[in-house]
């Protein structure tokens, strides 16, 4: 799998957003008083919440459909198009941070890359 | 990775099936009025949400496991469950948003599915 | 694939335990009366519901690491990894449906060994 190095690395890359995503949920869930096992009840801690959820909602999207359109369409595209996931997932989560209102720019943009992924796997 | 091409477009079509039932959740927002962050509130919107992360809940078990049978049990039988496996998750879709005590068929054919998928790769 | 039947085994294992996890989702919404598709209301059942995402959560991260780390660091470790995550899920599932305060322990020895994973392949 040597030749396959860059892909490994945004892979792991954006798992480990992934993860800095859900450490900051646990801190949400200090700072806002939300006790386990609720999810709900406070929209502060809700978005921090949302963020990580949407996260692994794109991710379970991503992460076969890079792989699969760097091996059957471009490695180096498929490499490029993960760089700007790890990106779009910056964007959308400071934004959502930020607002609720805030989140569509980074939401579409995860939305552009994963749809680029599968319907260029499905015409290649 | 040519000899796998099936498989691939199996998996494709199954992250495109989840991609559309993501942007029904996003309509289903607006038509119920259901805003960010949160996701309780209205049981129709409810509905759409849950076929959505009912599907993810799916596809975490249903990607690898198909994979794993296909290189270890059998490629073509691999291939035929992984279509069933998409008509599955429409019956379930269709009938959930129909309304929730019709949502067993889908779920069951779809738990059949993997359970296969997992216990083949067990015995064999 | 003939060389990686124990960390296929790993994966198959990992599967099994989170579709357990989501049959004891299904029995508690009887034995708590949380009817689809509400998955809130009943602090019990919310338990049951938290032990299965929380699951997902951490599979989302833990399948691609686990075969990163075996290609590029170290196969044996990473299997060993991976018998320790299946144990940790245990400790994680039967602590917190014990009470909801008896979670940090397993819940902790899976985000070790993810943490693991993603950072000693970056290093590696």
């Amino acid at each position: 799998m040597g030749t396959y190095h860059e892909l490994e690395m945004i892979t792991v890359l954006a798992l480990l957003e992934y993860t800095i995503l859900g450490i900051m949920v646990g801190r949400a869930r200090q700072t806002y008083g939300v006790e386990a096992p609720a999810t709900t009840g406070n929209p502060d801690f809700e978005r921090y919440f949302r963020v990580h959820e949407n996260t692994l909602e794109a991710l379970i999207v991503f992460i076969p459909a890079v792989w699969i359109f760097a091996l059957e369409v471009n490695y180096h595209f498929a490499v490029a198009l993960g760089a700007l996931f790890l990106i779009a997932r910056i964007i959308y989560a400071s934004g959502y941070l930020s607002a609720a209102n805030k989140r569509s720019a980074g939401a579409l943009a995860t939305a552009a890359i994963n749809a680029i992924l599968l319907l260029g796997t499905m015409i290649g």
